[in-house]
């Protein structure tokens, strides 16, 4: 692991790092925040995943989430949202495909299932790194994000929620099989649902990617809080919290889900709302 | 006045806009956030003016000063940095002349005081748009500032005390007489000093644009709040804060000047004590 920079920050430091990923085969990105508590003992863990067209830098600099880190106790790891350099032929033509836009999953058509392995390298790979080198708990872990980065959340809570303790989200992807993100993005790195001879496989592949099927499934986890403007401009189109909200319902899921009037999808959006949300992890990873 | 975008933040609005100024001759950026406090009536309200190679964008996305000006029901206004797209030659071939790096003075040499006029556009036209357009106390406005802009904020301040009632500057460059970022500036802006036949002037026009030399000379304002990180890497070469401290000293001009260990010269140091700064504004402007 290389160190790129390390820098004081409301008594704790902002680091951003760089390793050679076995997952992805590629060099990966990652920023952690260490709040003060950190020199005097390990500390809760949050990870926020950020959403399309993303980097490691994005939530790190804009989210807000620093100053409430350090009140709180917790440590924050940003990672970057997809392989980057992989060399695969198309990996930078579209904003919501292949660079910056790996969707917390593991590919499973080639070209892409050698390297767009997300949900491997932040599940594994980069949480053992992380437990590793930093003075963190890594019994006490959450995980947050945004719109992507929300659908990663949701979906990896729900796939292991021992691991994942707490889980919240902003304005998250909610059924991505059911949206033209999530369609896109599973045709090309998963197979296209009925469109092949394995048509049920691949159906199967694509919900264990969607939080709201994942939860229809009995899949369980702590409860959700989860953040939504109701003028974002992807709410109608790509965003679908109701199927999640329903679905929920359905199982006896616990979730928050929280419409704000006159919030939209960006970053201006998470900030004011962030503190809730350290609040939300820092409550239910001090038990 | 165009509005570039206005976005739900804190419970306000975060906006940016765009207007042609006279005083530069280009269209100008400017970012303006309204706490919530502003729908019901005219705020106090604070200038944050930033370093080189800073736009209006550079504060507004990284300082964190939206939350703590909503809670405290404190108006900002973040301006760009420079005139762009002037047309000068050599206008872009340097990162701490031209192109942001206006230093908030009125070029007085050719060819760049036909549009240099940052300080003109800052303290007379801006300031005049923006009580015409927002719902802002004018004759509640402070001045705050990092590097470069620290610059600016405590010689805007000093120039006019009366029309700027609070002052605070993140890691100034306290005096651009005796440092080479202010020396190639002022050289280029207002001539070189002891180097032309009006040497005795030049050097007049210096010290009209230096927060040591204008205590020195006699101009007083109200409190002064700095803080500065003492791992800043531009702290021994280009800030000299004990400059100001000892001309502050002599005249019995308040400072509080605060060294903070281990922080740099960073928006990570910034967003550390911003809220201290919009708490001293907020104070001083209640009267």
């Amino acid at each position: 692991m290389e160190t790129l920079s390390e820098q004081r920050c409301h008594g704790g430091v902002q680091g951003f790092y760089r390793h050679h990923s076995r997952e992805t085969g590629t060099p990966m990105r990652f920023a952690v925040y260490l709040p003060p508590a950190a020199q005097e003992g390990p500390v809760p863990i949050l990870y926020f995943l950020a959403g399309l067209t993303c980097t490691e830098e994005t939530a790190t600099i804009k989210a807000g989430a620093q100053a409430h880190a350090s009140r709180l106790g917790l440590a924050l790891v940003m990672p970057d949202t997809s392989p980057r350099g992989a060399s695969i032929e198309g990996e930078d033509d579209d904003w919501d495909f292949g660079t910056g836009a790996g969707f917390y999953l593991n590919a499973t058509r080639t070209p892409w299932s050698a390297h767009y392995r997300m949900h491997a390298w932040v599940t594994g790979e980069l949480r053992a790194l992380v437990a590793s080198r930093f003075p963190v708990r890594d019994d006490a872990t959450g995980v947050t994000g945004h719109s992507m980065g929300g659908h990663g959340a949701l979906t990896i809570a729900l796939k292991d929620p021992k691991a994942w303790r707490t889980v919240s989200a902003f304005a998250p992807i909610c059924a991505p099989t059911q949206c033209p993100w999530g369609e896109k993005a599973f045709s090309g790195y998963l197979g296209m649902a009925g469109g092949s001879d394995q048509a049920g496989d691949d159906r199967a592949a694509w919900a264990e990617y969607d939080a709201t099927a994942l939860v229809r499934s009995g899949k369980r986890c702590s409860a959700i809080l989860v953040d939504q403007g109701e003028d974002d401009q992807f709410l109608e189109t790509q965003l679908h919290p109701h199927l999640l909200e329903e679905a929920c319902a359905a199982a006896g899921q616990p979730l928050e889900l929280r419409r704000h009037p006159g919030y939209d999808h960006s970053y201006w959006f998470i900030q004011t709302f962030i503190a809730d949300h350290l609040e939300h992890h820092a409550r239910g990873l001090s038990d």
